[in-house]
This record gives C-alpha cells, sequence and structure tokens, in this order.
C-alpha cells in the first residue's frame, strides 16, 4: 500500500466513519490515531464497531504524532484545523473535516464562528462546477458540511440553469450522528427516539452560509437561503427538501432535464428514475447522492429532494473521494458503491 | 355514564385511538365496534393495547349494528362516510375522521379524490376562528386531516394578522401510523427505520387543498401551500415547518406576539416560550399542539413549527374534543393533557 | 379533590411519569415539586411533555417543601429516600420508588448496594400473595423494581403451585428510559438505535435479589435467578423471557390453568389467549402486564414471557396503583387502562 | 475478475445482501439476477440502495439463466433450493443461504419442515471444529441459519471443552430483516418501532434442531437447546444469550481461556476485553462475531453472549466467507471487517 493516513479526532463519529473507509481502502494504510481527551484509551472502548483497529490506542493530535504521514485527515472540533495544519508539511495533503477552511467570505465566518477566519482551501465536492479541477494536486482540502452537501447538489442545477428565483426554502432531517457525541440530554436515546424536533430555526444554523455561498456561485449572483434543520429518529442520513419559485420555462420536463444532464457522467450522484423518491435509508454507508425533482404548478415552486448518508457522502465519504482525486487515484476506489439496507 | 358511542373502523389506527380515548373519558361507555374486512374477529387479535375491549368482537358496519347510540365516530376509508351518515338519525352525532366532509369546494374535491363531493360538515378545528361555536350542537361533524391541523393552526394566525405573503411553502415529517395499516413494502419496519423519504411531491397530496382552504379563510384571500409531506421513522407524530416572506413590519417580536394571543386561551395550543422549538415527543398521545415562532431577517420569512401526535390531536383527540363540545360537555373532558415521554 | 401529592425527582424519568399518571387522576391534585441538582428550572424546560405543569418551577428536596401533602412521591437516587421520609409525618403516605426499602435481607442489601440496609415497607406488587392486603392502610410503600415487577408475575404463579425447578432463568429487554436521565456516551441515540446489548450479565444486576427474594417467597424455598438484562432500541418497556425446569405434570394445560387462575381477578394482569404474545408495544404507557406461557417438551422447561412498561406498571403506575390501595380509593383509579399503540 | 456470480432470489434482504458485499469484492462480477414474483423488475425499484446494480432487470429464477456462471448464491424460500441446483453443472458452486441442506438428520428436517429432506450439504460456518476442511473445493455449501450462526459459536467452544451441562437455555433478540419482506401486520413499521415481542417460543423455531446439531457435535452427546427468539426493534443484527450450568471448575478464567483459544486466529470472531460486552450496532454490515463470556456462580451458569449483523455473517457474509475458502481465494477477502456505526 503506497498511501499512509493519519486521523486526527478518532474517537468522534467523523473519525470514525473515516476509519471505516478506509478499512476497505485498498491503497491506504492506517497510520496515527489521535484523540483530544480520549486520548490513552483504547480505540475499542470507544469505537467497538472498529473491529481491524481495536487495540490500537489513541495518542495526543500534536504535530509530531501527525507527521511522517502522506495524509492527515482532521475530524477535530471547529476552530482547532488551522493550528494542526500550519505544522505539517505543505507537501502532505491535510483533509479537513472541519468548518474552518470551507468559507470566502471572511465577514460571514466571523458572524457565524465568531472567531477570525483561518483561510479557504479547495473545496472537496467534486460535482459542483470547478471544484473537481481544483482538488487535483491539491494539498489541503476543506470538506463540505454535511448539509451543504445534499443541498448544494440539490439546487446548484436549477440554479446554474437559470431556472429558479434566488430564495430557496430548505427544511432538513439529520440523523442524530450529526450532532456528534456531546453528551447532551436532547441526545439521549429515550428522548429522540420516537421525536422530530427542529433546531437552529431562522437562519442562525452554521451550514446556512455555506449553502448561500455555493448556491449563489452557481446562479451567477446572490442567493438567499431559508434553512431549518430538523433532527429525525435514525443514526444517519440527511433528506433534504429544497425549493424555489420556478422561473418561466421551468416544467417538469425542463427541470428534469437540467439534472440529468448536470449528473450523468457523477459516479456518485443519481437522478432517480420518475416515481422514486429517495430514502435516506437507501444511502446509508454509501457515498452515493440520490436526487428526484418535481414542478408544484398550483405552488409555482421547483421542489427538489436530496438523501445522503451525512457521514459518508457528507463526510467521510467526501473526504475520501477528495483525497482520491488529489492523489491521482481513481475517484471511487474504496468507496462504498451500494448503500447498506434495511 | 350518559354518553353512547359506537366506532366504525375500530380495526385501524385511528379507530384504535378513538378508543384509547374513550377508555379514559369519564361520560362515554363504548357501544358497537365494527370494521370492514376484520369483521368477526377478536378485537385483542388486532388491537392488543386496548386492553379493556380485548374480548369484544368486531361486528359488520351496517345501520342495524351502528343505530342505537348517541355519537357514531367513523374511521372509515374514504368516500365510505357518506352512505354510513345518511343512514344514522339526524339528531345522533356523527363524528367523522374521514375527509369525506372537510372540502367546501366541490372541485377541489373532485381532483384531489375523484369521486362527487359529498358535502361538507361543520370542522372540527375548534381553534380556528369561528369553528367553535359551528360545532356547539351540532350533529356531524368532519374531523380535519392531520396535516391540516398542525399546519393550519402554525399558520392561520400570520395569515389572519397580514404578516405574511400569501405563498405558503409546508414541508411536515409524519410518523408511519400516518400511513395506515396498509401492507406495503416501504411500511416495513425494515424498511423505515433508520430512513426518511419524501411522498406525494409537487402539491399532490390530498391534504393540500384543506391547507389551502382554511389558510385562505385566514388571510381573506387565495393562500398557495407548496405541501411535502416526508415519512420519518417514528410510529406517530407530525413536525410541520411552515414559512411564508414576511410581510413588512413582521419582526420576530409582533409576530409573537401575534400568536401568543391567538392560542391564548386554548386549552390545548401552546406557544412555547422563546429558546424552546418544539418536539413531536413532547405531544405523542397528548391532545397537545406545540408551537414556535422564528423571523429570519437575512432570509425575509416567518417560519413556524408545530407539532402534534397525527392519531391523537391529529384525529381521534380532535374528534372527542369536537364531540365534547356538540355535546355540550367541557371542552377538554377525558383528553390528556400531558404527553407520553420518553 | 381530595389528596394532595408532592413528587420529589420530578425532573427525572420516573417523576415525570408519575406527573402524567397524576395529571388523568380525578382524586389528586398535585402540589409541590422537587429536583436536585435542576432545582429553580421551569419544569417545562425539562420535561416539555408534562404540558399541565410546564411553568412550574422545580423546588429543593427539602422536609419543609415536601411536608403539607398527603402523599409523597420519591422518585430519587438510591440511598436518598431513607432521610427524606424520616423528616415526613408518619401518617403522609410516603410512597418510594427507589430501591432503598424493597429488600428484606440486610445482607443483600448490603452486597449489592455497598451501603447500610434502611429497612423495609410493604411492597407496591399487590399481585403477589398478600401484598394486597399489607399495602391497605400503609403510610410507607416501596414500589419494586422495573424487572422485578415483570419476572415475579411471571414466575411466581408456577412456583407457588410446584410447577417448576428452583432455577430460574431470565433475560430481559428494557428500553432506555430504564437506564435513566445520566448522560452516558452508550445512552445516546446514535449509539442505542439500531443496537441491542447486555449489560450487568452474570448475576451482578442489583434488580437480582430482589427477584430472588419474591420468587423465593413463592416457592417456599430458595429459588436461584440467572439474569441478563439487555437494553433495547426503544425508549420504553421490558420484555422478560423467563424460563425453569418443568417439574413432572407441568404440561401446557395445567401451567396455563395455574396462570389463569392466580390472575383471574386482577384488573392489570392479562393471561392472552392461546397463540398471541406479549409485545412491549400494547402496554406502552398503560398499567398493563401481558403474560403468555409455554412449556417446552423437549428441552423440558416452562417459558413465560411478560410485557410491562418499566415507567408505568413497573415504576409509576405501580406506585400509584398502590396509593390507591393504601388511601381505600379504588385500585384502579386514574390509571390507563389502554396502551399506547402504535 | 475470475469469478462470475448469478444470485436468485435477488429482491429479497438475504439476496439484496450478498449484492451489496459482491459490489464490493475485488474477484467477483455479478452476472445474472433472478427472482419469483418479482421478476421483469428493475432491481432499483425493489432495492435502491443497490446502487451499481439499480437498472438491471431481475430474471426467472431457471436453470438457463443461472448457468453459465461459477458461482450460484441461492436466496430462496425454504424448500425450493434443492431443484434448482439439481439443474446445475457439478463443478458449480451452490451457495444455499435456505435451510435445505443444513441439517444431517432427516427426521428432524421432516418434523420442523414437513417436507422430505433433500440432503446434507458441507456447512457453511468454518469457524466450527472440521467445518473449514470440509469447505475447502467443495461445490455445493449450506449456509447457516443467523441464529445458528450466533449460538454455535457462543457455545461450541464450552462443549467442546466439557464446561457445562447439555441444557442450554437460549434467548436471541432478532432485527425485523430476519423474518423477510414478507407483509404481514405485525411487521409493519408502526408495530414494531418502539416494541419487542417473542416468537416461535417452546421449541418450535426451526433453527432450533441446527442449534442442537451444533452443539450436540460440539459436546459429543446430545444437546438440549431451549431456545425463544424475539422481534426487536432494529433493522439488523442478532444478540444471542446463551447460557447452560456451569460443570465443577468452570470459573471465570478458565471457561475466557478457553474462548480465546478458540477463537485466537479466527478473522471474524473476537472475544471482546474483559469488560466489554458485544453489541448489535458494532457488529452491523460487518462480517464480525463479537463474544464475551461471564460465570454466574450464585445461579451456576455460564453465560455467553454473540452480536451478529444476521444478514451479513449470519446469511450473506457467511456465504461469501464460505465461496472464498470453496474456491480457494483469501477467507476474508471483499469482507467488511468493519461493523457500520453509529
Amino acid at each position: 500500500m503506497a498511501v499512509r493516513a493519519a486521523v486526527a479526532g478518532a474517537s468522534g463519529y467523523a473519525g470514525g466513519e473515516i476509519l471505516r473507509l478506509l478499512a476497505a481502502h485498498p491503497e491506504v494504510e492506517v497510520g496515527a490515531l489521535t484523540a483530544g481527551s480520549n486520548a490513552g484509551s483504547r480505540l475499542g472502548s470507544l469505537q467497538p464497531h472498529l473491529t481491524p483497529y481495536a487495540d490500537r490506542v489513541l495518542e495526543e493530535t500534536t504535530p509530531s504524532v501527525l507527521e511522517g504521514h502522506d495524509v492527515v485527515f482532521l475530524a477535530l472540533p471547529h476552530g482547532q484545523s488551522g493550528a494542526v495544519a500550519e505544522a505539517l508539511d505543505e507537501d502532505v495533503l491535510v483533509v479537513d473535516c472541519g468548518a474552518d477552511f470551507r468559507l470566502s467570505d471572511a465577514s460571514a465566518w466571523q458572524r457565524f464562528y465568531g472567531t477570525p477566519h483561518a483561510g479557504t482551501w479547495p473545496y472537496g465536492l467534486p460535482e459542483l462546477p470547478g471544484a473537481r479541477d481544483a482538488l487535483r494536486g491539491a494539498t489541503r482540502i476543506a470538506v463540505p458540511g454535511c448539509y451543504p452537501t445534499a443541498v448544494s447538489l440539490a439546487l446548484a442545477p436549477a440554479y446554474a440553469a437559470g431556472l429558479a428565483e434566488p430564495e430557496a426554502v430548505v427544511v432538513a432531517a439529520t440523523g442524530t450522528s450529526g450532532a456528534g457525541k456531546a453528551l447532551k440530554p436532547h441526545l439521549l436515546g429515550s428522548e429522540v427516539m420516537g421525536s422530530m424536533s427542529p433546531y437552529g430555526v431562522g437562519g442562525v444554523h452554521r451550514h446556512t452560509p455555506e449553502m448561500v455561498q455555493n448556491l449563489s456561485a452557481a446562479a451567477g449572483g446572490p442567493v438567499s437561503v431559508s434553512f431549518t434543520p430538523t433532527l429525525a429518529p435514525m443514526p444517519r442520513g440527511i433528506l433534504a427538501t429544497c425549493s424555489a419559485k420556478a422561473l418561466p420555462g421551468a416544467g417538469d420536463e425542463p427541470v428534469r432535464a437540467v439534472y440529468e444532464k448536470a449528473y450523468q457522467d457523477e459516479p456518485f450522484v443519481t437522478v432517480l428514475p420518475e416515481g422514486h423518491w429517495p430514502a435516506t435509508g437507501a444511502v446509508t454507508g454509501s457515498n452515493n447522492v440520490h436526487l428526484q425533482t418535481a414542478v408544484d404548478a398550483d405552488a409555482g415552486r421547483i421542489v427538489v429532494v436530496a438523501a445522503v448518508d451525512n457521514l459518508t457522502k457528507g463526510t467521510a465519504g467526501g473526504a475520501v473521494q477528495s483525497m482520491n482525486i488529489a492523489l491521482g487515484l481513481p475517484e471511487a476506489l474504496g468507496l462504498p458503491a451500494a448503500g447498506l439496507a434495511p
């Protein structure tokens, strides 16, 4: 195996998913695994599903531990990636699953995160126009947020084709792993099973400016996004229901044609056949995005629904896919092409 | 006990929930229980949770079985209520949980249901303006659909107060009981657990015209509704995320004030304190509606989220509440005031 | 309303369930609500389903707050009930949902809990022989543990009738609320959904000596219990699969007859008809116990399966039922006779 | 790719899981996919997670369709495999996921299945003594049942080492996929979520004689199994709690030592470190078996708990593992070594 990879933040859900994928990647050998407060623990006591690495002991997230790898995946709390990356050689590939380097607008960063802007790295959503080229040979990659992955792929073609008014309304459901392993009462199993609830209502969710950035780029002008995330009683998955007022000419068939063309060569994006709608359960554990479109003539809106696995395509899968591109490997190498269902 | 009640359709989820509520109602005695293809079965073999009635045997849904009761609850497939009701005395209270008598617009009925319009009965959502008065002494009541219950209560105050543009966007999640007991592959537990999916996208869901009717009445003019229902991995509950463009002056505080005033005397509708958002798990099994509002200044939209139990307030609870009003009993009598959580 | 009740520990799951039941109890008025670290909080922020009491503020658990009530329910961590009870008048009814006063064997207490034994109170499982009489007029009641409720009712008749060898094997699944609201990683929704796991294997669970006590009393001699609890991906419910080697003569029909006779007059215990097996979903939120028996001729064992709701019959329902008996109220008053399903 | 594989029964859960695994297998190319009543359908409409094969059309299960492959996987209803296999060349590897060829005792087959015994094939559980050798070069393989996989691996070492009395008690929970895609009311999502229930109680489950066969072989004499399966609210996974009376000398450490030695060289079986217990969520989607042992000194029993994914190691993973052995490929090739969690 040619590629030696370290994972910083290996005790969390994103880090664990990266390891699950790397365990099946034919060209990657897993090196150092690090953690914050969990450093010193046996990985198997925290991530018992990672059987091949169960006896590994988590190390501190320090430059000396991380150096000497070809790739370093960062699955750290927001705000910590910059310092870690700076300490690593420029020719080491650093793939950051955090938010730090996603936004190009420093003021948007400042407003939503409240800290100085760290910078902007090539964006790990190769299906967006121009993004794939920017990833080839890159040594620094910012993996998109899970919601922006789903929403950007759902609406970018409509905006790129001039089909919709620049005011998007998005309501998305996420599995609980999207909230991480934080010990909060509302994330207890007793609380989430059998219950749905919104959070971050009213435009305050930190993924909002990332969606605005991507959709505005597609539209060639400012697009607003009314975004309401909801927490669903399932461990994984994002179902994003996205809509915007249709512009003249945006009927069922033209809309469909635009989407089919936009994604016809993409290995991981499927516009489902007519009459079939995405289900998060069909993409669980895979790097796939399932999409479907409709036009509501009465309400005058284009509706696009996208399903992704928040941890796979929405985080770790997007990270590995971007790594493959950056390193010149086949883009789909080692990534699950089929979902785990039921 | 003064009131003798029959339940037609007692083997389904709506009928079962009516019985659960009646079992705890101090003024109701349960009489005949009927079913379609399940007639002849012991109720306990179909609804094992209804322990007090487990040994009852389901009868055929015929006029002779249903007559001789003070109240007849109909929980039948759409299109069957008219004939049954016609055969019952005019002074018997008939509470229909089906769609047949909800719509006032015959052409909307025809378009969405494809059959001749049966008529229009007093509408069993007493929290809407004027509705409670129409229910007093009524002998025929059309119980609202589960989605329209949540969505109408979520948006009617904004429209009645002239706060929002008449183009509503609604994305709602429902528990699987909303789809009934039909044996369809996508409703199997293996398929729904861990998965979310939309259905009836693009304005084709049959509850759409009912929302349009209620919101247009509140607005005093036509309101369009872009409605996307989604199926969530939980047995019960509706979480409706409703939004519309804010009109000038519709800031956070004015919107909140309108909602608090609209529902200040309602026993079952709570506008939650600021910072708290509805969760379906908090209303499970109760007749409660939990609401919260926000204004997204960037996107220029009012967002209102409502949580109800689709089977309780959304169906059977609304039915019993309406019965109480019609019969002159205390409106909240026998209805669960607290949810079952966790 | 004649009975004024306080609930100590109102922010936890047991305390919340007591309040849910009291909200529907026609003879009880809810007085003080207390908590530990949550004192000072609005109840609605912690228990949003308890809408009728949402605006109540939790007080400290002190004698002065709790005095002046007819009934005080204690839903406190194990070991705290003794001191609280001692400070309350002897004629106040104290119903303890903790373990402190359940065991009669001080050494068993000491071994499993590691603290001095507080004493033994009348045992709140009226369906056990002699237990109901001891509860009439009692002013101190120890509510059974949730597992012992299910297991004792499942096996006591077999032992009382001399049908089984005194070595019981019990494997039981519990919903996550049985573990309380403690913030532990393995109780996060992401961890429990889609997963089952055992805990306390090998006879170390603290409910074991309580089962041994009850079954030995039924058998009139020592009974051992091999008990394995498992955590299931559901919020509520206990399914206890209990077996023991059959003694001569213990065939299907004699066993069934013993159980039907044992529970024929019990309002909350149902031996299901042949061919029907208990499901926890059928007793959710109710005070019911569903039982079924089988004899495995090949393996020579009697198998009895019981389903209860761990929070209702297993805790709060048992507490209210015992209160009713102690106060001379109808035993089933205010208790849900039907489960909440689906 | 050298190996061309057909899957008969590709529209069911077992067939779908085989395809999920084959999609990631580096040496297998997927050929014909067949079905019964679903023949003629697009696979994607029935198994939307199998994105790589979504546009394949299911063919009839006939010899002419299945011939011309190196391997034919049969995922058919019990009783159908014999006729299909007979029509295939003797040197084609036929891997049967059905029950038909698992039992060596014709009378046990007759008693539990009610049809003539088809025969006995090499048994696809290579971790049992002698089984791996019998699979090398085999052209007919009977894949074990999901429950027997978990239970045999849990108890065989204890019996082989003479640690336990020959009367095993097993209570196991399964995810709903174990019941297949049959449209039965009790399998609806509304019914299974939030509920656990037993089935096939009293020794009547068809997997019982298979467990008896395997454990008796390990013990070198007859072992009885009291088996109670339960249905858990999760799509996948088996948690088997297995116990038997300990024979003299069977203390914690000797038992542990026996298990560690038995599985020390097995790629897919892990005896977890002390203090850690198996969780089905940790093996989801993987071919892993997680085990832990305890000795309950008070009750005098050895307790062993095993977790497997019923569809992976319990069916399709076992099938592919056996195929690898039969074909002389590396045993773990293409099989998921890490589980999918959370």
